[in-house]
């Protein structure tokens, strides 16, 4: 067992200072937290569970691990359009975590709770003789009956997506050792952009009244955007040279242009799909001006020949051929 | 690996059935879940982990691990005062688990839903090579500003528990090995106390008013007292005589004198521990009554000497002498 202190101790030294921005944490001594929600909004939750050596790869720095179990979780409210109001945090302590490596993850948590305006409400530490978990719930609030939806989209909808795709894909493959000729400052950016994505929380909310459906890419884009058909009864058609890519993922896919497959297939990118009726591509284009963030149209939802072809997505490849991806996207499980 | 379907299969075969009574949990495909909050009312969140080996017993049948799970979890919301709006699952599967298991453990769960009125909103299911892990947040309501908490007792408050203390802690040492004589029926009570502890959600939202602190017994009476100790700035004063014990955990210290200090100090109660001024007495007596539930009077909170010393119950044994426990209560960690 590595050198750190009981439950209660543990908590009071390391978690307990992330909950003194949540009155309703209550210092989390008590048995559960208390949390207001706006009057006229929802509460929205949901929950994200890692293991080491599955979602992250162990020996990670530890903020990291903390950045990213936030991190999906606020990328699963803000594709709701939702806004952050906490998150609890349960975690499953095996040998290796001592008090340095709570420490340094608890730093993690607070960075990212200065940069998103949250808090710990609370959670729960225990021991485990397997891999590190880290499970988190996030909960947010939302006007009441105005969440973002995956099947709110109607054939003729473009199809947008938020930043640049594929970088995570290029992180994983990276840490494999999938990919060589990767300079260290594009080795950086992807390694930052899998451990620590952005929650598009800025953006999510703003697309209320935009955009008729929405997700985030956690899955693949591919995967992503056949959840929002399936969900909306459609199927939808992709240009993949539209695919928004950063400079250092260019430089990958310039190289070995059959990569692009495999970072439009690939996961962990926590970027926003959406779709927008063709009236609204104005206030979308107003949006990505004001938040100064890329927003892409990559293609348009389309009528289902058939309520049992609703799902798939059609890409087309850069020379206009119907690519067809193995994966339907990237499967931690 | 066991013969168990992928992510998506399995959430649709196990996990979509047991969210149907919950509008909000939108089928499970959606990123997150919607919850609507009586007008007045705050949320409240607590959050529980628990892993195989180390919070139940391996080979447990699964039906028990899930109402464990989520057993104890709506216990901190009945400690509030709280009604429950329903929960999130996120589940770590380790090798052993198959599709027997799923459906065994989804059929607990959904026992429990209708025992307890609620529904799954959300969650997530993973792969893990350690031990089975759960993690269940529990999302509740309560009037604004009215939650039970464990600072709230005056010197002079009786303390109540409700039902019988120690029949938890019985079932730990059955299952070790620790007791022995114990005849089938008691076992089975021990066991079934243990596995599927009944979380006080008829009394808690009916304490609001009566009590004025609260707590559920999950780290031991004696452990647990002393967090309201703690909260509230006081010390107290308990009678290990007036203890309220099962006939079965009865028989036990009837043979075993010396195992009442395991039971007061043990854990796995899940009854709720509450303070009332005295003035209020008949109105726990009515509660009781109209419950059908035993709550009984076992001690009174007293003033700390100082503010060091608040949080150290003093335990009068039955001839009077004070004992001196030596585990402040039961830790899983």
């Amino acid at each position: 067992m590595a050198d750190r202190p009981g439950e209660f101790e543990l908590i009071a030294r390391f978690f307990a200072p992330l909950a003194e921005g949540s009155p309703g944490a209550l210092g989390l001594t008590d048995d559960a937290a208390l949390i207001d929600l706006p009057s006229g909004h929802q509460v929205v939750a949901t929950a994200d569970m890692l293991v080491a050596g599955v979602h992250f790869f162990a020996g990670e720095p530890p903020a990291d691990i903390a950045s990213k179990s936030l991190r999906v979780n606020l990328s699963d409210l803000a594709a709701m359009g939702a806004t952050p109001l906490g998150y609890l945090l349960s975690l499953a302590l095996d040998e290796t975590v001592d008090s340095d490596w709570l420490a340094a993850f608890a730093d993690g948590l607070a960075a990212d709770q200065a940069e998103f305006g949250i808090g710990l409400l609370g959670g729960d530490t225990v021991s485990t003789p397997g891999p590190l978990t880290v499970s988190v719930t996030a909960l947010g609030a939302v006007a009441t009956g105005r969440a973002l939806r995956r099947g709110g989209a109607a054939a003729g909808d473009r199809i947008f997506v938020s930043g640049t795709i594929g970088d995570g894909a290029l992180g994983v493959m990276l840490e494999r050792g999938d990919i060589a000729d990767v300079d260290d400052d594009d080795g950086a950016w992807f390694r930052d952009r899998l451990r620590r994505p952005t929650p598009r929380l800025d953006l999510g909310p703003r697309l209320i009244g935009v955009a008729s459906a929405a997700v985030d890419i956690s899955d693949g884009l591919v995967a992503d955007l056949g959840h929002v058909c399936e969900a909306s009864g459609l199927a939808a058609t992709i240009e993949a040279g539209a695919v928004p890519l950063s400079p250092a993922a260019r430089r990958q896919v310039d190289n070995r242009p059959d990569l692009l497959k495999s970072l439009i297939s690939g996961g962990d990118d926590f970027e926003l799909l959406f779709a927008v009726p063709d009236g609204r591509k104005a206030a979308v284009e107003a949006l990505s001006a004001e938040l100064d963030l890329p927003l892409t149209a990559i293609g348009a939802m389309t009528a289902a020949s058939s309520s049992e072809s609703a799902g798939p997505a059609v890409v087309h490849g850069p020379g206009g051929a119907i690519w067809t991806l193995e994966s339907g996207g990237y499967r931690h499980f």
